[in-house]
């Protein structure tokens, strides 16, 4: 923990089956009139929007409906939900859903009360919020992630082809979130996949940057190998209770703020695959898991000694008799076995972008230099067509 | 991760060197009689109290001193610390120290305006404060207990022979925590030690408990490996930044509640440390680290599998060719050896207890049922005479 940094995380979670139930604890400490938010309307066959609506109207409270949220949330979507809240004196934003209704629920939170366009404030000027900030809450439906404990929030605008995520301070954290791993039982076995590798990608993308002895690294190696036995026991059974709940819990842990403390991160691989979710409009971990190995391969004999760590220490690679490349390069192998039994896209082509749209990928990544290596331009073309 | 539960953890930590000089930050936020808690006066050595009290200065407080609070705060300082803060209106109670100084300013917390003696009503009868809680903040100068970010607070009775903790819920929690592991540096390397092996006891109480497969065990593993490789650098060299950053980081997360969530926890260790705490007085730490292997030598048999477990991912045991009972016990071999090269008390009597002191410890012994063998008042017996 070479590194100053503050701590704190207030959002109070809700776990388990039946959590919802606790929205009966919750409802009452916000006002009367409440912003639902919810996609593409998959939980009005599932039960959980009568859940919702049930205990909303246990609580006395006035339903202001707002469905219809895009996986990748748009501008013009949350132009549209700062318009909805305003309207109606909307005293709490609750988010039902996966990553993007809560994502989209935050920028609705900051955009309300804001006197600009937050498009132009927020994504383009990364300015923070000095105006009230309506509450959220959150009753989660996806595992991946993380955005029910913590202030990101990724909004996409197609007319510029750009898809910017902007992390808000504690004060815009979902002031509570419920967790209920059956709720997620249902999701198609490609989107779980597509959260559990989000998860995954959000762990890396800590861990890979850095060469001090820091524990948060010990705690991203656990939360690593928590997910990788819990992706495989939900692969073969997705009413594994017991695995779902693992995967849902180290979702929230990988990227709630914890695991970066006190040391430096990378998050190049969430900048090529937003650029390419930009073009392609791609479930947003299935980008990740089309250009990750080419960027770690890569990069690797720039941190070759965490490369090494990582195989040793996550996939249980043996160190006997091998160089820290060999080693490395097994456990990226690892890696890819394991990625390839989740059914994930390898490839950006898979996932519909075409060679041409390499160099506008490109122009689209925004470019970090918290990791082992500071990428060039060309650089970031040729891992992009590698990726293709 | 089985079990249902809720998180909410509101204490804001502040971590690094000259984290101190967030003090500007906080105080303002509290009215303007602060009772300022220490123990023996070793912060006015080092130039912590200075500092602390520059900080109160500089935004106007009453400084009301509240000095003196012993390793075990007894219920005699306790009553006395309420009186204070009664007689002087007090708005913040800061405690400057270890876990004694925050776990008695917790205590002193619920007391103030508590109709009654808190001893009988928050440690005789467990019950739970219904009244105003005065806020708590913390500077913290010793790596250990995880007071810093949690709602326990342990008194002793010496009249009544007895040790005990209550654990309150986060509106008891410190609202905010200062963490410097510089201040940590000029500590004794045998009260190094007893904080350091007090957050491995913390953590085995959590991790040595249930058969799931849960992530907080994941967890656990990480931290535990991260507080033994730390602690082997400290003791070698006290002013390791990196290490003693890496002790105070995994002290806080051992016993923030983190990793006992979703899951049974044993903690009888520490039942049976407090015990022998009550009648020896000696340091919390050394008392947990006399009766540790005996006990879990003998509750072994019943938890094989986590026992391996611990073996192989927490000290690198090799499984091959062996049976679980023999990688659990090399592990085990390895944390003895760990221990020593600390130097920590390997018995009781080592301690000033002796044998005919054995069934009164056991009396005071309050026996819990999370581990993997639910003793009989003749084991724990048992368990006391073989940590002799």
């Amino acid at each position: 923990m070479l590194g100053n940094f503050s701590y704190h995380n207030p959002t109070k979670l809700y776990f388990g089956k039946g959590a919802v139930s606790y929205l009966a604890e919750e409802l009452p400490k916000y006002g009367k009139n409440v912003q639902l938010i919810y996609g593409s309307g998959s939980i009005k066959k599932n039960g959980i929007y009568d859940s919702v609506v049930a205990a909303l109207k246990a609580c006395g409270k006035n339903i202001v409906e707002d469905g219809g949220v895009m996986p990748n949330p748009t501008v013009e979507k949350l132009r549209e939900g700062v318009d909805i809240a305003r309207r109606n004196g909307v005293d709490l934003l609750l988010a039902v859903g996966g990553g993007s209704c809560c994502d989209y629920a935050k920028a609705v939170s900051v955009s309300v009360h804001c006197g600009e366009d937050p498009w132009d404030k927020y994504y383009l000027r990364f300015e923070e919020p000095e105006c009230e900030i309506v509450p959220v809450g959150c009753v989660l439906t996806m595992a991946g992630t993380g955005s029910e404990m913590n202030g990101g929030a990724v909004i996409t605008n197609h007319a510029q082809k750009l898809k910017i995520g902007h992390v808000f301070g504690d004060e815009v954290m979902p002031k509570f979130s419920i967790l209920d791993p059956t709720y997620t039982f249902s999701l198609p076995k490609r989107q779980m996949a597509a959260g559990i590798y989000d998860i995954f990608s959000h762990i890396c993308e800590q861990y890979f940057s850095g060469e001090d002895d820091n524990t948060s690294d010990y705690i991203a190696e656990a939360l690593m190998k928590s997910v990788i036995k819990s992706s495989l026991d939900a692969m073969e059974d997705p009413e594994n209770y017991e695995a779902r709940s693992n995967i849902m819990w180290t979702a929230t842990w990988a990227l709630n703020t914890l695991i970066a403390k006190g040391k430096t991160t990378d998050w190049m691989v969430h900048m090529l695959g937003q650029a390419a979710g930009a073009y392609t409009d791609a479930t947003h971990g299935m980008t990740l898991a089309a250009v990750s190995l080419p960027y770690y391969r890569y990069i690797c004999p720039y941190g070759l000694p965490k490369f090494a760590r990582f195989a040793k220490e996550v996939w249980g690679v043996s160190g006997a008799g091998k160089t820290d490349a060999q080693i490395a390069e097994e456990g990226l192998r690892a890696m890819e076995n394991w990625m390839r039994s989740l059914g994930l896209a390898m490839s950006l082509s898979e996932l519909g972008a075409t060679v041409d749209m390499a160099e506008g990928i490109a122009d689209a990544t925004l470019i970090l230099d918290g990791g082992y290596k500071a990428l060039t331009r060309d650089e970031i073309v040729q891992i992009i067509k590698q990726s293709m």
